[in-house]
């Protein structure tokens, strides 16, 4: 007997299937539940079959919306699209508040190992979107990493021959952090790309 | 905006009243949500909504159950009942292995500063079974802090008029632990309580 009864053993396994929660931490879910009065237990699932119901792609640049177009494409006008593996990139670069442009999003970075071609991303869809609109700069802001740079690579050889300026977000050292203890290939690409003061 | 619709900021915010999921576990869970199949997630609510219709309390010993009567009281014959504060921990005693007998959830422990006295838990549900039945020895387990301690004393003064006998779960260094870093007053209590070799 690993927890009370079958309900809550059935519960608990609901919880672990969501991302990174183990055993433990699903067993300590489940008993809030138990805990919470039925009127927010039934509130819990309406919120999650909503969101299943409610969400859908933006057919212009793919995050998440509500609606056919999602809020951003809606309300702004701008000649830069910034390009990012998923939409949780998105509300990262939003937070950072310093850019007022448009996105698209890839669903994904190309990765052989995990077969996972250009034909799986959006960037047909990109290429179109470029080709039919009035743009004057992409910025390539897909992860530093090895798939990150192969797709963003990739990307710029067929964005270059349309004319558009094509370019990639800065790779240095972040900000707080002490010289001593950063990688060296980092350090590297912070002298390599340094800016004059 | 800090996620990306309001479906999803309404299924975060559920997440967050779950016992310690801060915002950002939140909204991974949320997004997990997202990418899971509508077929699993009307599964994940059916789990939620099971829990509560399904779920109650022992009529004997107040731990959950899905029938008027749990299975532990319902296929156990002892003598001895084990008072503890809550259902989870008869899951850690029975996870321990070793005791085969009967169990008492008194639901909390008296805690005078939080407002809770012995009418709160249920004490007099305690008396009553061990008045009506033919017990032969009350375990007390309710955790070694003051409260804990405060509740089994409370307790041990109302059984021991009815003849029984009442006893205490050991106290004393724990296995595995090291007895330099062990706090002096378990180690005090585990010179006390020695037994012999």
């Amino acid at each position: 007997m690993r927890t009370h009864t079958q309900s809550i053993e059935r519960l608990v396994n609901k919880f672990s299937s969501l991302g990174g929660v183990g055993k433990k931490t699903a067993m300590r879910y489940a008993y809030s539940i138990v805990s919470m009065s039925k009127h927010d237990v039934e509130d819990f699932c309406d919120a999650l079959i909503d969101v299943k119901n409610k969400l859908q792609y933006c057919s212009v640049c793919a995050t998440f919306a509500e609606s056919a177009v999602c809020e951003i494409c809606q309300s702004r006008a701008s000649d830069t699209v910034c390009v990012v593996s998923f939409p949780k990139d998105v509300l990262s670069i939003e937070r950072a508040g310093g850019y007022k442009g448009l996105y698209h999003v890839l669903h994904g970075t190309i990765s052989p190992l995990d077969g996972r071609g250009p034909d799986e991303l959006r960037i047909k869809e990109l290429l179109q979107r470029l080709q039919n609109g009035n743009f004057g700069e992409v910025i390539l802001a897909t992860n530093p990493d090895i798939e990150g740079e192969a797709t963003s690579m990739y990307i710029s050889r067929l964005i270059k021959p349309l004319g558009i300026k094509v370019s990639r977000i800065a790779q240095g050292i972040s900000m707080g952090s002490d010289i001593e203890f950063v990688d060296e290939v980092t350090l590297a690409r912070a002298i390599d790309n340094r800016v004059e003061f």
